[in-house]
Protein backbone atom coordinates (compact mmCIF):
# COMPACT_ATOMS: atom_id res chain seq x y z
CA UNK A 1 0.00 0.00 0.00
CA UNK A 2 2.05 3.02 -1.31
CA UNK A 3 1.21 6.63 -0.66
CA UNK A 4 1.82 8.61 -3.14
CA UNK A 5 2.10 12.18 -1.20
CA UNK A 6 0.15 15.24 -2.82
CA UNK A 7 1.21 14.27 -6.86
CA UNK A 8 4.50 16.32 -6.88
CA UNK A 9 7.22 13.75 -7.49
CA UNK A 10 9.89 15.53 -5.29
CA UNK A 11 7.32 14.83 -2.11
CA UNK A 12 7.38 11.17 -2.97
CA UNK A 13 9.60 9.26 -0.29
CA UNK A 14 12.57 7.17 -1.27
CA UNK A 15 10.36 4.02 0.74
CA UNK A 16 7.57 4.60 -1.94
CA UNK A 17 10.01 5.00 -4.29
CA UNK A 18 11.50 1.94 -3.89
CA UNK A 19 8.24 -0.12 -3.55
CA UNK A 20 7.64 1.40 -6.97
CA UNK A 21 10.80 0.30 -8.50
CA UNK A 22 10.76 -3.31 -6.71
CA UNK A 23 6.78 -4.01 -7.76
CA UNK A 24 6.16 -6.66 -10.60
CA UNK A 25 2.37 -5.16 -10.85
CA UNK A 26 1.03 -1.77 -9.98
CA UNK A 27 -2.81 -1.42 -9.20
CA UNK A 28 -4.70 2.25 -8.85
CA UNK A 29 -7.59 4.20 -9.74
CA UNK A 30 -6.28 5.80 -13.03
CA UNK A 31 -5.96 9.06 -12.05
CA UNK A 32 -3.25 8.27 -9.58
CA UNK A 33 -1.42 5.84 -12.01
CA UNK A 34 -1.31 8.73 -14.33
CA UNK A 35 0.76 10.69 -11.95
CA UNK A 36 3.22 7.71 -11.68
CA UNK A 37 3.35 6.68 -15.74
CA UNK A 38 6.86 7.68 -15.95
CA UNK A 39 8.24 5.36 -12.86
CA UNK A 40 6.30 2.23 -13.80
CA UNK A 41 6.61 1.77 -17.68
CA UNK A 42 7.85 -2.03 -17.13
CA UNK A 43 5.43 -2.93 -15.21
CA UNK A 44 1.41 -5.00 -15.53
CA UNK A 45 -0.89 -1.95 -14.56
CA UNK A 46 -4.43 -2.25 -13.17
CA UNK A 47 -6.23 1.13 -13.16
CA UNK A 48 -10.29 1.11 -12.61
CA UNK A 49 -11.78 4.28 -12.32
CA UNK A 50 -13.79 5.72 -9.19
CA UNK A 51 -16.23 3.80 -7.58
CA UNK A 52 -13.82 0.84 -8.20
CA UNK A 53 -12.62 0.20 -4.87
CA UNK A 54 -13.34 -3.41 -4.04
CA UNK A 55 -12.91 -4.57 -7.59
CA UNK A 56 -8.73 -2.85 -6.92
CA UNK A 57 -8.72 -4.46 -4.00
CA UNK A 58 -9.81 -7.76 -5.29
CA UNK A 59 -7.29 -7.62 -8.27
CA UNK A 60 -4.23 -6.48 -6.17
CA UNK A 61 -5.27 -9.46 -3.85
CA UNK A 62 -5.16 -11.91 -6.40
CA UNK A 63 -2.07 -10.44 -7.67
CA UNK A 64 -0.34 -10.81 -4.43
CA UNK A 65 -1.85 -14.41 -4.08
CA UNK A 66 -0.32 -15.53 -7.19
CA UNK A 67 3.19 -14.54 -5.69
CA UNK A 68 3.33 -11.23 -7.16
CA UNK A 69 4.99 -8.05 -5.88
CA UNK A 70 2.27 -5.68 -6.20
CA UNK A 71 2.28 -1.84 -5.39
CA UNK A 72 -0.98 -0.71 -4.73
CA UNK A 73 -0.88 3.10 -4.82
CA UNK A 74 -3.04 6.08 -3.23
CA UNK A 75 -2.75 9.82 -3.57
CA UNK A 76 -1.85 11.33 -0.38
CA UNK A 77 -1.52 8.30 2.39
CA UNK A 78 -3.20 5.07 1.85
CA UNK A 79 -4.55 5.32 5.28
CA UNK A 80 -6.31 8.24 5.43
CA UNK A 81 -9.79 7.75 3.01
CA UNK A 82 -7.66 5.64 1.03
CA UNK A 83 -7.62 1.86 0.80
CA UNK A 84 -5.53 0.34 3.37
CA UNK A 85 -8.32 -0.39 5.19
CA UNK A 86 -10.43 -1.72 2.90
CA UNK A 87 -7.23 -4.58 1.35
CA UNK A 88 -6.57 -5.05 5.46
CA UNK A 89 -10.95 -6.04 5.59
CA UNK A 90 -11.06 -7.92 2.33
CA UNK A 91 -7.70 -10.20 3.70
CA UNK A 92 -8.96 -10.88 6.79
CA UNK A 93 -12.51 -12.18 5.09
CA UNK A 94 -10.82 -14.33 2.87
CA UNK A 95 -8.84 -15.83 5.53
CA UNK A 96 -5.29 -14.73 3.28
CA UNK A 97 -4.10 -12.78 6.69
CA UNK A 98 -0.84 -13.69 7.44
CA UNK A 99 -0.30 -15.44 3.95
CA UNK A 100 -0.21 -12.07 2.25
CA UNK A 101 2.47 -9.83 3.85
CA UNK A 102 1.16 -5.82 3.51
CA UNK A 103 3.27 -2.98 4.13
CA UNK A 104 1.76 0.57 4.68
CA UNK A 105 3.97 3.02 3.36
CA UNK A 106 2.41 6.35 4.53
CA UNK A 107 2.66 9.27 2.45
CA UNK A 108 2.11 13.13 3.07
CA UNK A 109 -2.03 13.54 3.20
CA UNK A 110 -3.87 16.44 1.80
CA UNK A 111 -4.31 17.76 5.28
CA UNK A 112 -1.02 18.29 5.87
CA UNK A 113 0.00 19.34 2.45
CA UNK A 114 -2.38 22.09 1.66
CA UNK A 115 -1.52 23.40 5.78
CA UNK A 116 1.52 23.95 4.10
CA UNK A 117 0.30 26.13 1.47
CA UNK A 118 -1.70 28.05 3.78
CA UNK A 119 1.00 28.95 6.40
CA UNK A 120 0.38 27.06 9.09
CA UNK A 121 -3.45 26.69 10.35
CA UNK A 122 -2.58 23.37 12.38
CA UNK A 123 -0.65 24.13 14.63
CA UNK A 124 -3.18 23.43 17.29
CA UNK A 125 -5.67 20.51 17.50
CA UNK A 126 -7.75 19.74 14.19
CA UNK A 127 -9.70 17.47 13.24
CA UNK A 128 -10.12 16.05 9.95
CA UNK A 129 -14.08 14.90 8.12
CA UNK A 130 -14.60 13.84 4.67
CA UNK A 131 -17.84 15.59 3.13
CA UNK A 132 -18.41 12.39 0.68
CA UNK A 133 -22.20 10.91 1.87
CA UNK A 134 -21.28 7.99 -0.38
CA UNK A 135 -20.59 5.85 2.17
CA UNK A 136 -21.50 7.60 5.26
CA UNK A 137 -25.01 8.66 6.38
CA UNK A 138 -25.00 12.60 5.97
CA UNK A 139 -26.45 12.56 9.40
CA UNK A 140 -23.01 11.40 11.09
CA UNK A 141 -21.31 14.13 8.73
CA UNK A 142 -23.08 16.69 10.33
CA UNK A 143 -23.36 15.26 14.09
CA UNK A 144 -19.39 15.42 13.54
CA UNK A 145 -19.14 19.26 11.77
CA UNK A 146 -21.60 20.36 15.33
CA UNK A 147 -18.90 18.51 17.69
CA UNK A 148 -15.39 19.73 16.11
CA UNK A 149 -17.00 23.40 15.54
CA UNK A 150 -18.10 22.97 19.36
CA UNK A 151 -14.95 21.99 20.53
CA UNK A 152 -13.20 25.02 18.80
CA UNK A 153 -11.38 22.41 16.85
CA UNK A 154 -9.55 23.77 13.13
CA UNK A 155 -11.43 21.61 10.88
CA UNK A 156 -9.81 20.20 7.60
CA UNK A 157 -12.59 19.42 4.95
CA UNK A 158 -11.72 16.23 2.78
CA UNK A 159 -14.01 15.53 -0.24
CA UNK A 160 -16.11 19.05 0.13
CA UNK A 161 -18.19 18.66 -2.97
CA UNK A 162 -18.38 17.26 -6.23
CA UNK A 163 -20.78 17.83 -9.44
CA UNK A 164 -23.81 15.74 -7.70
CA UNK A 165 -23.09 17.32 -4.13
CA UNK A 166 -23.05 20.77 -4.69
CA UNK A 167 -24.91 21.79 -0.99
CA UNK A 168 -22.86 19.45 1.20
CA UNK A 169 -19.97 22.48 1.70
CA UNK A 170 -22.88 24.87 2.30
CA UNK A 171 -24.44 23.11 4.89
CA UNK A 172 -20.57 22.47 6.42
CA UNK A 173 -20.51 26.16 6.37
CA UNK A 174 -23.93 26.73 8.21
CA UNK A 175 -22.46 24.32 10.93
CA UNK A 176 -19.49 26.05 11.16
CA UNK A 177 -21.19 29.33 11.61
CA UNK A 178 -22.93 28.68 14.69
CA UNK A 179 -20.02 28.05 17.09
CA UNK A 180 -17.54 30.50 14.47
CA UNK A 181 -17.27 33.80 14.08
CA UNK A 182 -17.80 35.03 10.32
CA UNK A 183 -14.29 36.67 10.37
CA UNK A 184 -12.58 32.77 10.95
CA UNK A 185 -9.98 32.46 8.41
CA UNK A 186 -11.01 29.43 6.17
CA UNK A 187 -8.26 28.58 3.48
CA UNK A 188 -9.30 26.66 0.13
CA UNK A 189 -6.43 24.88 -1.42
CA UNK A 190 -6.92 22.76 -5.20
CA UNK A 191 -4.58 20.64 -6.99
CA UNK A 192 -1.85 21.27 -3.70
CA UNK A 193 1.97 20.51 -5.45
CA UNK A 194 0.41 19.96 -8.63
CA UNK A 195 0.02 21.52 -11.95
CA UNK A 196 -2.93 24.32 -11.88
CA UNK A 197 -2.34 24.38 -7.78
CA UNK A 198 -4.82 27.12 -6.40
CA UNK A 199 -4.25 28.97 -2.93
CA UNK A 200 -7.12 31.32 -1.21
CA UNK A 201 -6.94 32.55 2.12
CA UNK A 202 -10.91 33.74 2.99
CA UNK A 203 -13.10 33.84 5.95
CA UNK A 204 -15.97 31.81 6.55
CA UNK A 205 -18.21 34.95 5.48
CA UNK A 206 -17.03 34.47 2.04
CA UNK A 207 -15.84 31.12 1.55
CA UNK A 208 -18.82 30.08 -0.73
CA UNK A 209 -17.81 33.01 -3.47
CA UNK A 210 -15.02 30.43 -4.03
CA UNK A 211 -14.87 27.60 -6.68
CA UNK A 212 -15.07 24.68 -4.48
CA UNK A 213 -15.07 20.95 -5.82
CA UNK A 214 -13.59 17.27 -5.39
CA UNK A 215 -10.08 18.41 -5.61
CA UNK A 216 -10.61 20.90 -3.26
CA UNK A 217 -9.73 20.76 0.91
CA UNK A 218 -11.21 23.10 2.52
CA UNK A 219 -9.74 24.72 6.15
CA UNK A 220 -11.69 26.13 8.46
CA UNK A 221 -9.72 27.95 11.52
CA UNK A 222 -10.48 27.92 15.12
CA UNK A 223 -11.30 30.59 17.41
CA UNK A 224 -7.17 31.01 17.62
CA UNK A 225 -6.67 31.42 14.23
CA UNK A 226 -5.10 34.55 12.71
CA UNK A 227 -5.20 35.90 9.14
CA UNK A 228 -0.91 37.01 9.00
CA UNK A 229 -0.41 39.02 5.65
CA UNK A 230 -0.75 36.58 3.39
CA UNK A 231 -0.64 33.62 5.24
CA UNK A 232 -3.47 31.51 7.90
CA UNK A 233 -1.81 30.83 10.99
CA UNK A 234 -3.11 29.12 14.01
CA UNK A 235 -0.84 30.02 17.55
CA UNK A 236 0.19 27.29 19.28
CA UNK A 237 0.49 30.33 22.41
CA UNK A 238 4.20 30.99 22.76
CA UNK A 239 4.88 34.62 23.53
CA UNK A 240 6.64 36.59 21.57
CA UNK B 1 10.46 24.91 7.77
CA UNK B 2 11.99 21.24 6.65
CA UNK B 3 9.86 18.52 8.11
CA UNK B 4 11.68 15.22 8.63
CA UNK B 5 9.21 12.82 9.08
CA UNK B 6 8.88 10.33 11.62
CA UNK B 7 12.89 10.11 11.75
CA UNK B 8 13.80 7.74 9.02
CA UNK B 9 15.72 8.49 5.84
CA UNK B 10 13.80 6.42 3.51
CA UNK B 11 10.69 8.66 4.45
CA UNK B 12 12.40 11.74 3.88
CA UNK B 13 11.43 13.46 0.76
CA UNK B 14 13.56 14.58 -1.81
CA UNK B 15 12.24 18.35 -1.21
CA UNK B 16 13.51 18.20 2.12
CA UNK B 17 16.61 16.54 0.74
CA UNK B 18 17.08 19.32 -1.61
CA UNK B 19 16.47 22.15 1.04
CA UNK B 20 19.11 20.42 3.54
CA UNK B 21 21.34 20.29 0.82
CA UNK B 22 21.50 23.64 -0.32
CA UNK B 23 21.18 25.46 3.07
CA UNK B 24 24.72 26.83 4.58
CA UNK B 25 22.53 27.12 8.13
CA UNK B 26 20.75 24.29 9.84
CA UNK B 27 18.87 25.19 12.87
CA UNK B 28 16.67 22.73 14.92
CA UNK B 29 15.95 20.91 18.03
CA UNK B 30 18.76 18.48 19.37
CA UNK B 31 16.92 15.66 18.87
CA UNK B 32 16.61 16.68 15.25
CA UNK B 33 19.74 17.64 14.57
CA UNK B 34 20.59 14.50 15.12
CA UNK B 35 18.41 12.13 13.24
CA UNK B 36 19.98 14.14 10.17
CA UNK B 37 24.10 14.90 11.20
CA UNK B 38 25.05 12.60 8.84
CA UNK B 39 23.16 14.51 6.07
CA UNK B 40 24.59 18.07 7.29
CA UNK B 41 28.32 17.89 7.93
CA UNK B 42 29.42 20.93 6.24
CA UNK B 43 26.84 23.10 7.75
CA UNK B 44 26.85 25.51 10.44
CA UNK B 45 24.40 24.14 12.89
CA UNK B 46 22.82 25.98 15.15
CA UNK B 47 20.59 23.33 18.04
CA UNK B 48 18.89 24.02 21.41
CA UNK B 49 17.24 22.34 23.67
CA UNK B 50 13.60 21.51 24.64
CA UNK B 51 11.27 24.67 25.69
CA UNK B 52 13.79 27.33 23.70
CA UNK B 53 11.23 27.41 21.19
CA UNK B 54 11.71 31.27 21.01
CA UNK B 55 14.96 31.13 20.66
CA UNK B 56 15.44 28.61 17.68
CA UNK B 57 12.89 30.45 15.49
CA UNK B 58 14.90 34.35 16.61
CA UNK B 59 17.89 32.06 15.65
CA UNK B 60 16.43 30.95 12.58
CA UNK B 61 14.84 34.21 11.60
CA UNK B 62 18.37 36.54 12.00
CA UNK B 63 20.13 33.82 10.00
CA UNK B 64 17.69 34.59 6.92
CA UNK B 65 18.19 38.38 7.51
CA UNK B 66 21.95 38.41 7.47
CA UNK B 67 21.03 36.60 3.69
CA UNK B 68 21.63 32.69 4.54
CA UNK B 69 19.49 30.12 3.29
CA UNK B 70 18.51 28.71 6.28
CA UNK B 71 16.95 25.36 7.12
CA UNK B 72 14.82 24.95 9.99
CA UNK B 73 13.87 21.07 10.83
CA UNK B 74 11.16 19.37 12.50
CA UNK B 75 10.63 16.36 13.22
CA UNK B 76 7.50 14.95 11.52
CA UNK B 77 5.51 17.75 9.66
CA UNK B 78 6.47 21.37 10.56
CA UNK B 79 2.87 22.73 10.33
CA UNK B 80 1.53 20.16 12.82
CA UNK B 81 2.59 21.46 16.77
CA UNK B 82 5.87 22.44 14.93
CA UNK B 83 7.75 25.80 14.31
CA UNK B 84 6.17 26.81 11.18
CA UNK B 85 3.60 29.21 12.95
CA UNK B 86 6.19 30.74 15.58
CA UNK B 87 8.02 31.37 12.56
CA UNK B 88 5.43 32.94 10.49
CA UNK B 89 3.85 34.81 13.81
CA UNK B 90 7.41 36.34 14.47
CA UNK B 91 8.31 37.43 11.00
CA UNK B 92 5.33 39.11 11.12
CA UNK B 93 5.54 40.63 14.14
CA UNK B 94 8.72 41.75 13.17
CA UNK B 95 8.08 43.59 10.00
CA UNK B 96 9.76 40.87 7.93
CA UNK B 97 7.29 39.43 6.02
CA UNK B 98 7.95 39.65 2.45
CA UNK B 99 10.70 40.51 3.42
CA UNK B 100 12.60 36.86 4.28
CA UNK B 101 10.89 34.23 1.73
CA UNK B 102 9.51 31.10 3.71
CA UNK B 103 8.80 27.78 2.13
CA UNK B 104 6.99 25.51 4.59
CA UNK B 105 7.88 21.78 2.92
CA UNK B 106 5.36 19.18 4.72
CA UNK B 107 6.77 15.84 6.14
CA UNK B 108 4.77 12.62 7.52
CA UNK B 109 3.49 13.42 10.22
CA UNK B 110 3.10 11.04 13.41
CA UNK B 111 -0.68 10.30 13.34
CA UNK B 112 -0.12 9.03 9.74
CA UNK B 113 3.12 7.43 10.52
CA UNK B 114 1.66 5.53 13.24
CA UNK B 115 -1.73 4.57 12.12
CA UNK B 116 0.55 2.72 9.32
CA UNK B 117 2.07 0.67 11.71
CA UNK B 118 -1.03 -0.41 13.68
CA UNK B 119 -3.21 -1.13 10.30
CA UNK B 120 -5.88 1.44 8.73
CA UNK B 121 -7.12 2.89 12.13
CA UNK B 122 -7.60 6.44 9.83
CA UNK B 123 -9.84 5.64 6.91
CA UNK B 124 -12.35 7.66 8.50
CA UNK B 125 -12.99 10.58 9.97
CA UNK B 126 -10.33 11.93 13.22
CA UNK B 127 -9.31 14.66 15.58
CA UNK B 128 -5.75 15.57 16.67
CA UNK B 129 -5.13 16.47 20.25
CA UNK B 130 -2.37 17.39 21.85
CA UNK B 131 -2.41 16.42 25.83
CA UNK B 132 0.25 18.88 26.60
CA UNK B 133 -0.97 21.75 28.60
CA UNK B 134 2.72 23.80 28.38
CA UNK B 135 0.60 26.00 26.36
CA UNK B 136 -2.56 25.21 26.14
CA UNK B 137 -5.07 25.24 29.24
CA UNK B 138 -5.78 21.53 30.52
CA UNK B 139 -9.79 23.10 30.33
CA UNK B 140 -9.60 23.32 26.79
CA UNK B 141 -8.18 20.07 25.98
CA UNK B 142 -10.97 18.35 28.18
CA UNK B 143 -13.32 19.84 26.36
CA UNK B 144 -11.86 18.83 22.90
CA UNK B 145 -11.37 15.14 24.21
CA UNK B 146 -15.10 15.78 25.35
CA UNK B 147 -16.49 16.83 21.93
CA UNK B 148 -13.87 14.48 19.78
CA UNK B 149 -15.50 11.41 22.25
CA UNK B 150 -18.88 12.66 21.57
CA UNK B 151 -18.27 13.21 17.82
CA UNK B 152 -17.71 9.45 17.51
CA UNK B 153 -14.23 10.50 16.05
CA UNK B 154 -11.59 8.22 15.71
CA UNK B 155 -9.14 10.19 18.42
CA UNK B 156 -5.49 10.64 17.66
CA UNK B 157 -3.38 11.72 20.62
CA UNK B 158 -0.11 13.79 20.61
CA UNK B 159 2.31 14.41 23.35
CA UNK B 160 0.41 11.72 25.55
CA UNK B 161 2.88 12.01 28.62
CA UNK B 162 5.93 13.00 30.02
CA UNK B 163 7.90 12.78 33.21
CA UNK B 164 5.71 15.86 35.03
CA UNK B 165 2.22 14.93 32.97
CA UNK B 166 1.46 11.41 33.96
CA UNK B 167 -2.35 11.89 35.06
CA UNK B 168 -3.47 13.36 31.55
CA UNK B 169 -3.62 9.90 29.31
CA UNK B 170 -6.14 8.71 32.33
CA UNK B 171 -7.65 11.47 32.35
CA UNK B 172 -8.02 11.44 28.56
CA UNK B 173 -8.94 8.24 28.42
CA UNK B 174 -11.70 8.67 31.32
CA UNK B 175 -13.69 11.05 29.24
CA UNK B 176 -13.07 8.46 26.15
CA UNK B 177 -14.72 6.19 28.31
CA UNK B 178 -17.48 8.28 29.19
CA UNK B 179 -18.78 8.01 24.97
CA UNK B 180 -16.88 5.08 23.96
CA UNK B 181 -16.77 1.30 24.68
CA UNK B 182 -14.14 -0.13 26.82
CA UNK B 183 -13.28 -3.15 24.22
CA UNK B 184 -12.48 0.15 21.47
CA UNK B 185 -9.40 -0.66 20.10
CA UNK B 186 -6.63 1.33 20.83
CA UNK B 187 -3.30 1.49 19.10
CA UNK B 188 -0.04 3.24 21.14
CA UNK B 189 3.16 3.39 19.18
CA UNK B 190 6.23 4.58 20.01
CA UNK B 191 9.39 5.78 17.91
CA UNK B 192 7.23 4.83 14.83
CA UNK B 193 10.48 4.46 12.02
CA UNK B 194 12.98 4.44 14.63
CA UNK B 195 15.41 2.46 16.43
CA UNK B 196 13.20 0.85 19.19
CA UNK B 197 9.95 1.26 17.28
CA UNK B 198 6.93 -0.67 19.45
CA UNK B 199 3.45 -1.31 18.24
CA UNK B 200 0.79 -1.98 20.48
CA UNK B 201 -3.20 -2.78 20.20
CA UNK B 202 -4.99 -2.95 22.70
CA UNK B 203 -8.27 -1.26 24.06
CA UNK B 204 -9.93 1.42 26.03
CA UNK B 205 -10.01 -1.03 28.74
CA UNK B 206 -6.44 -2.39 28.89
CA UNK B 207 -4.25 0.41 27.42
CA UNK B 208 -3.16 1.85 30.48
CA UNK B 209 -1.16 -1.40 31.40
CA UNK B 210 1.05 -0.54 28.62
CA UNK B 211 3.97 2.17 29.21
CA UNK B 212 2.97 5.68 27.58
CA UNK B 213 5.43 8.84 27.42
CA UNK B 214 6.29 11.35 25.20
CA UNK B 215 7.64 9.73 22.08
CA UNK B 216 4.10 7.57 21.43
CA UNK B 217 1.60 8.51 19.68
CA UNK B 218 -1.88 6.95 21.08
CA UNK B 219 -4.80 6.38 18.47
CA UNK B 220 -8.39 5.82 19.81
CA UNK B 221 -10.78 3.89 18.00
CA UNK B 222 -14.31 5.19 16.86
CA UNK B 223 -17.33 2.72 17.43
CA UNK B 224 -16.79 1.39 14.01
CA UNK B 225 -12.94 0.48 14.17
CA UNK B 226 -12.22 -3.47 14.94
CA UNK B 227 -9.19 -5.38 15.86
CA UNK B 228 -9.20 -7.71 12.50
CA UNK B 229 -5.69 -10.27 13.16
CA UNK B 230 -2.90 -8.30 14.44
CA UNK B 231 -4.28 -4.72 12.89
CA UNK B 232 -6.70 -1.82 13.71
CA UNK B 233 -8.88 -1.10 10.89
CA UNK B 234 -11.77 1.65 11.23
CA UNK B 235 -13.49 0.49 8.08
CA UNK B 236 -14.37 3.39 5.42
CA UNK B 237 -17.83 1.30 4.92
CA UNK B 238 -17.73 -0.60 1.20
CA UNK B 239 -19.78 -3.75 0.88
CA UNK B 240 -17.41 -6.70 0.79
Amino acid sequence: MVGLGPGSADLLSPRAMKALREARVVVGYKTYIEIIRDLIRDKKVISTGMTREVERCAAAIDQAAAGMDVAFVSSGDPGVYGMAGLVLEMLHKDGLEGKIDVEIIPGITSATASAAKLGAPLMHDFAVISLSDLLTPWEVIEKRLEAAAQGDFVVVMYNPASHKRVDHIKRAREIMKGHKSGSTPVGIVRNADREDESIIVTDLDSMLDFSIDMLSTVIIGSSGTRKLGKFMVTPRGYSI
